[in-house]
């Protein structure tokens, strides 16, 4: 048995969430007629509390349709150095907006409204217009930190105050909700958009949905469209979407119980220097003495996969596929490294 | 009843389909590792001779791709004033690819080797450099209109002697194929690129592949990458796509038998001025003395639905969910008119 | 003596010209400081009864500015197919502004209202958003041809009942109004923005003007700057500005006279089959039974030089240092080919 | 006497060059018949031992182009978190040439081959592709720092080593030549592009110039002009230029001698805690205790102009307009304080 922890989208679908895609009613979603795709954007726009929402192959995708709609060329977003919109989407800020970036540092990859004031452009020639400010909850980068809706609050105050919009890449956001308690409705009124993924923890096999406006949701159609993200009967995959909402996110807590578990037996290895606090479902290790390269070899011989994320870096994330069973069988294996 | 000839794209997975789908075999694509999605793009490469193929969520994401592959900032596209790439993708050449459009006629939506050799900008400071062709077989604004191979090679020879790309939107080729009976290699031989559709008339729900040298297709995924285009299990889609390379492709004959005798009985009607000769699965027919949206509201009373297609055309698309008895039902109910 | 009618961009300043611009007040103006360019953005501005006005190096330069303004990524505009806009500034709707483009057909480059009307695209997923008109006046591949303020009015009315923007690309727009008559307030009351060229039949050496509102022009610095338009000591060359809406205005009429001269004499030679009818300073001589380019070697020989304008035409196009002798001398050249 | 040392940009031109523009040969540069600015081009490029070179309106554009000439969309270029290149040109980076950017930083805004090594993003679909290096000599925010021809050597090896083009943003490139003795052509050798600017240190009132190889200048060409940088008769401007590379790239020596009698005036200023190191003709002081605007207010009632150039720092530039009356005159003013 491989224990495969390089990441929560690598999860299949349960016997129930692959049932229900293929008894799923489908159409032609680019007429507008799918059902179940329908369905599932109303179902998620209500949820969070927006007007409407739109079902995409990826959370890159909604992230870069919130970009677009967020600024116009010659702009700026800030964002932390770490975000995933900066790091991991092929540079879409600038090659699918023609926006340019204020990258702020801060710990565990968030940052504060303070820092956010200061990054604004002043209206000079020579500067871009900051238009847009882009959030991450949890922060991949900082191991899966949550952002409070009270840190929030500022931010908004400050984009409010400057005329901002606020988006959030919101991938792992209700791995952040079920910790906090937190409404989903109470996020949507904070933000201008929020993408939310389908495919890491909720266990779907593909898509995320944007959340927002229903004019910047009818102006995000027609982005979908011309990079290509149209599908026809998406049905199959929305179906997905839905049983995940009602069945998998409760259940996120399990995988973050998993992964402190997790966290305590790395920080027991020789080589771990440090594991980044564990908030939610993804644990971060930093090596000391080994090359991450060197000690993922050690952990696949032993059939455990994990990623390298950094110079010093080794990333866990736990999921669906991770039960009990695989985490027990886990502390087995580490043990005899 | 409702007969439904709006699009080849309406159609739902046969039983058959489905079942191949169910069945799949899935993993993480973005990682690679999707079997499904890797042999569909190994069967559809080695179908047309190319070195590789990139599975995409939809034909626009492949032609844009393709055009981004073979321009640069500040170049141009020759492709016919109705082609696709030009009329149906959001003006994703100019938005995707900062390329400019020399827009040519011609009669049912093709183009010949002189007029290409004629747009080929000169080496002069005002114009954008000319760096691809974009051809599209069957051609949808021209009723389905079929490219010979034959017409194909002096174009490529203008191609070949000014360095220019050529790319085939082949949303529709394999209906152009099955009635020449040429070899899909041997299309392949010819262009830079091709865009296959597997979600007209082959009956998938969702899927393009895009096709061409292994260099391209690295930089190919890079692309689908930043506009959000790379989707996880994707093994589900990919499925439906080997089953209807294997099962539906020699049926669109009968789709192109359906079409013709659709043609026949539209030129029997009142207001019906013309039909496009009917060369595949496409049927466009002029109107006199009625407005489009008039005469589709008259045949929506009686519960066909196709779509207004110019200021005076109306186009009917027959494909996999319209047999002989809709044909006849359709007879039936376009007689009392 | 070469008599040179390429182009009334090769004219060189009169002795009173240069007088003004090397005795100018200069500053930065990158910093706003410069008092000359001041004074003519000014006047410029006024003159037109626009709010305010920018600078620039070209007529390129403002009409992409312009173009910048009035789009966004993804958006259409609808220009003749023969517009200086499109043919001749490098593809820059395109790869400036990410724009798309709609062609319009329509006698001496002209286009109207109604055209407009049909062109506008609807509200559809797959198609970009109409949002600028372009016009040029006079145009230029039309020989110079006029429109009169009354074909503007009815194609404001579209524009206005569509929420288009209405740019004038006026490169040559004072050769219109001499002989209309027609006030130049009254044009700047149709258009939300308008490009003016100094260096064309006005003879300065260098600059353009684009006017607009104060927000728009506000935006449109923006954009120079990072195109890098945005010069230093200028006023040497605003000053030639101020000297030519003073003083070169009135007399472009006797360019226009010098044109019709020239056109009658070239409609007797042999070769040329057609004139076009000649409005302003633009004559285009078509050939029949000669190449452009074998005619204007001979031409060459006889120190006349003038340009290729289409498979089977020719420019010339009169200026400042094309006076009576250089006419009669013309005439005598001319007579023995 | 109002002492102006917000930058060398301001300097107006002395009379021989005046006297040198005044007498210019002109032509149509935009045909290439500008005698003036082709001599000014070969010039530069010969200085430098580069096969070409542009005249362009300023640095921006010839920085810009670099950027395009060397970037695709959807790469990645190199640069100082503080170069002028990403902070001042208005995100060109970005909306000019759909490129991200990968902050570095380092002591006095340089950086080290090991930090590019370690910043050149991997061949990964997540990242765009690294493909340009950008420097700046002297470093406008490092307080006028010289990079040693020592020091850009082993990140030209490293650039070589992964296929990376090396852009050399020279703005005050002469600044620090006169200071090393290094000679032009050996900086030519190590760069691929270098920008230089004749309206800083050098007095012109407009221009700067990009050099490069054959192909490059060609392609520079077409991106001039599809930005409107292509001037009619600039040959007024150019002059300016021959005159400057011939009578002021060694007095920039004096600039250098007042700037660091300048500095030593503002060490002794209360308020300021800190002076950068003096290199060349840039003076940056830090304050403590009291904010840029309100010390700057203090100098203006003095008649003393500089910049706030961050949240605590002041800069001053010495110019051909900076004498040794108007150091003395400094001296005075500011001892009052």
């Amino acid at each position: 048995m491989i224990i495969d922890l390089r990441s929560d989208t690598l999860t299949r679908p349960t016997p129930g969430m692959k049932e229900a895609m293929f008894s799923a009613s489908i159409g032609d979603d680019v007429f507008g007629e799918d059902p179940t795709v329908n369905a599932l954007e109303e179902k998620a726009a209500g949820l969070f509390g927006k007007e409407a929402a739109l079902f995409c192959p990826s959370g890159t995708m909604t992230n870069q349709i919130a970009i677009r709609l967020h600024t116009r060329i010659q702009t700026e977003v800030i964002c932390h150095k770490n975000s995933h919109v900066y790091l991991y989407e092929g540079g879409g800020i600038m090659s699918n907006s023609l926006a340019s970036v204020k990258l702020l540092e801060g710990d565990l990859g968030k940052i504060i409204a303070d820092q956010v004031q200061a990054a604004i452009n002043p209206d000079d020639v020579h500067a871009p217009e900051t238009t847009l400010v882009s959030l991450e909850n949890t922060m991949n980068k900082g191991g899966g930190s949550i952002y409070k809706l009270e840190e929030i609050k500022p931010i908004r105050k400050v984009c409010d105050a400057h005329g901002l919009k606020l988006h959030l890449d919101g991938a792992r956001l209700f791995n952040a909700l079920v910790e906090t308690g937190e409404r989903p409705a109470d996020w949507g009124a904070q933000f201008d958009s929020i993408s939310i993924c389908l495919s890491k923890g909720l266990g779907c096999p593909v898509g995320s949905l944007l959340l927002g406006s229903k004019a910047d949701i009818k102006r995000a159609r027609k982005v979908r469209k011309v990079w290509g993200g149209g599908m026809r009967q998406a049905g199959f995959l929305a179906a997905a979407g839905i049983y995940a909402l009602d069945h998998h996110v409760d259940r996120l807590k399990e995988d973050h119980l998993r992964a402190r578990a997790l966290g305590e037996m790395l920080s027991q290895q020789n080589y771990v220097s440090e594991v980044y606090p564990v908030a939610t479902n993804i644990v971060i290790a930093r090596l000391e003495g080994m090359a991450p390269e060197d000690w993922l070899k050690e952990l696949s011989a032993k059939d455990i996969k994990a990623v390298k994320f950094g110079p010093d870096l080794v990333r866990f994330v736990t999921h669906l596929d991770f039960g009990d069973d695989q985490l027990e069988e886990f502390g087995r294996r580490i043990s005899v490294l």
